[in-house]
């Protein structure tokens, strides 16, 4: 998507340990104008597949997700992370590892809001390695509901968790695919 | 705010510790047309006031704050949450109790993002006590930005957040303030 990859070389910064940060638009500062282009482009990739919820995870994958649904015309549940598990029985629960925050958390999404009449369409504004969305799966797979696809706002092509959910099988939409990045700033996309 | 009033008293559910729980539209499961509703109305509030940011607090008020930005058309900034301070000083930052999770929390906004000719709309979904919104006055403070009010989904008018807040003299527009709450369901708007 040539206005996000745009962005990202225009905003975009590079750090040590293939961090890219994109805060000025996506992560911290968000731009709702360029949020609801992409979320309209996830729409028309899957509009015809009966999408039921939009799935995400706390704290950046929320607005993105929010832009998605409005087009779709469905809610969207954020799963939830939590260092310390509240044991409830009313959740579906499973373990992520942060590549980024170097530590592992519980993510649980109440039963209450997904089921196995759901189809979902998952939302998140980065893939690197991938276990955010492979959480996300593992509770879509407990609740027994449908994936229907994966929209990335920003995959690291270099690293192998776009590649590992499409070799699964799933139809994963990343917006912009960056194959490589040096903290001089270049940033070359697929 | 009748349809938000609504929506409380038909899927809220009241909790020991005057804990409401509005997840099936606000907090977990998001309603995106009831949001933008309720953007809608901050917009109608303070369109007037030369709004240049729309600052909140991850993770739950994101959405809410990117549903009002679309009507302002101006970017979200959303203050992090950490419990361990990166000592970076680039950022604004301040200490927050949470009432709610009973610990308390640093939250910090990155200076690239926030400045003294910043107009600020403070929004979130919740106040209470009021500890969260007094963290964000402080950043503003801070970065010596100007806020014009503050847009609340739902005040717990029994707390003394909202009063306080408009005792120090800011504008607080809160779309429903509930008087009183009880167990067995029974919840009165202001």
């Amino acid at each position: 998507m040539k206005t996000l990859e745009d962005h990202i070389l225009k905003e975009g910064r590079v750090y040590p340990g293939n961090v890219l940060k994109v805060d000025s638009f996506l992560n911290h500062q968000i731009d709702v104008s360029l949020l609801d282009e992409m979320g309209k482009e996830f729409y028309e990739r899957f509009k015809d597949c009966k999408i039921t919820k939009i799935l995400t995870i706390e704290a950046s994958g929320i607005a993105i997700a929010c832009a998605a649904a409005r087009y779709f015309n469905v809610p969207v549940v954020f799963a939830k992370k939590t260092e310390n598990l509240n044991l409830d029985n009313d959740v579906y629960t499973t373990r992520v590892s942060s590549y980024t925050h170097g530590r592992d958390y519980d993510v649980t999404v109440s039963r209450r809001y997904l089921g196995n009449t759901d189809t979902v369409l998952l939302i998140d504004d980065f893939i690197a390695i991938g276990n955010a969305a492979k959480g996300l799966i593992e509770i879509c797979d407990q609740a027994g509901a449908t994936i229907a696809g994966v929209g990335i706002c920003i995959e690291k092509g270099f690293q192998s968790g776009g590649d590992d959910l499409r070799k699964m099988g799933y139809d994963v939409m990343s917006l912009a695919v960056i194959d490589s990045m040096s903290e001089d700033g270049k940033i070359k996309f697929r």
